[in-house]
């Protein structure tokens, strides 16, 4: 099951929204289940380097079915999964990459935000997770 | 000068439309005038080899502001541009990706669509580019 | 919907019967709904080079919904999809590759095999293909 | 001298038995003797990020004869082998990859596998290699 365009259009449009609150710039992208890209959009401004990360936290949060940051603490020098990056073609492991689940439960799909500090992009991640709820 | 957010949307919306309008389900990818991803959506049940087809034609377009067609006339074998497609990453030299102008003739940016033929891709293509005419 | 791995297994092994009948040696992987791989198995003396060939074959039957002998056809000089291979790191567009349906007529995954002639690695996919009917 | 097609699935089986033991989903990769792969399996709901990694880890433990994670130990910040993990396309140095040899002592291949935690992968790839000695 994967999600659909109107599920990924209304997360994009409620992370646009937390992001025009918090006045920031945001590269915003959503794949699908098999990780595959499904929507994507970069707000005026936004910095280019984040049209990458985006992705790429997107599909990191669906490779492993988690939120991108949980990876970034285990992949530290000395942590079970050090240098885990090179994996897949480059993964980012610091937050802003969340895994999308539809009602009952199912992982249909992720949202990977890039732009800001990674708290403020967790944040604008989480807004477009919670429209889906 | 870029294309902004806002007309992208709006020149996606507009292609999104024409391809409702042809029963085709589309990738559609809009890159600004550096030729990095500004917007991108798969419509349901699109294919998902054309992901990377759309981006590429919205980049191959941006590259040389002329339609990817005309490309593809010149890299045939024999041709001026023999094999051009090994640049850059891989280009895609067949009909489906356009530049946008805006109303002064600049190129801001390009439309790139695939999920059809290649002349439905042009189409669905051309129906972007209009909206923001 | 996803091919399971117990489908995967059995195309499998109905594949590496029809290679032993024809006395081949074959490369087979199977890809799911999101054209990641689920299976792959080479058989003893198969030619290296087809592991890679195999898995694309896979993929791009997958990408596209269709077998990969008929987007060679349209891939070639003068042809409407000419050099498409360029795209999605590397497409393979001759025969071997083929989508698998469920019974319900939806497309679970896809079959690559790699290791003779064509129409030896169409028939070899075939086979796999047939199982899950 | 190689691993063999029977060789290979027979540890696969072993790996998977273990798997479904623990309770865990797993991505399984068999390498020959060559580095080069010889069979791969992903159980159902298994991370998609690990079939990438489950291969690199059986990549790993063939190039250099040596358990993936004694690789880790050497190239950490300030170690021997800093950042190792940048040459071959991208080397995975945690556990879960291990050298197989045949019972005279000579290393025919290497399993890999990726889909829990280091300890789980670990323990899922020794059984693999158990069930060939």
């Amino acid at each position: 099951m994967d999600i659909t365009l109107q599920q990924a259009e209304k997360a994009i449009a409620a992370s646009k929204k937390k992001a025009d609150e918090l006045d920031l710039k945001m590269n915003i992208a959503i794949v699908d289940g098999g990780a595959n890209l499904k929507a994507f959009v970069r707000q005026d401004g936004a910095w280019l380097g984040s049209i990458d990360i985006a992705v790429k936290k997107a599909k990191t949060a669906r490779y492993f079915d988690m939120n991108t940051g949980e990876i970034g603490k285990l992949s530290q020098p000395g942590g079970a999964l050090y240098n885990i990056e090179h994996s897949n073609d480059g993964l980012i492991s610091f937050p802003g990459g969340i895994p999308i689940e539809n009602k009952e439960g199912y992982i249909i799909g992720a949202i990977g935000v890039s732009g800001s500090t990674v708290d403020n992009d967790h944040t604008v991640a989480q807004a477009g997770v919670e429209a889906l709820k």
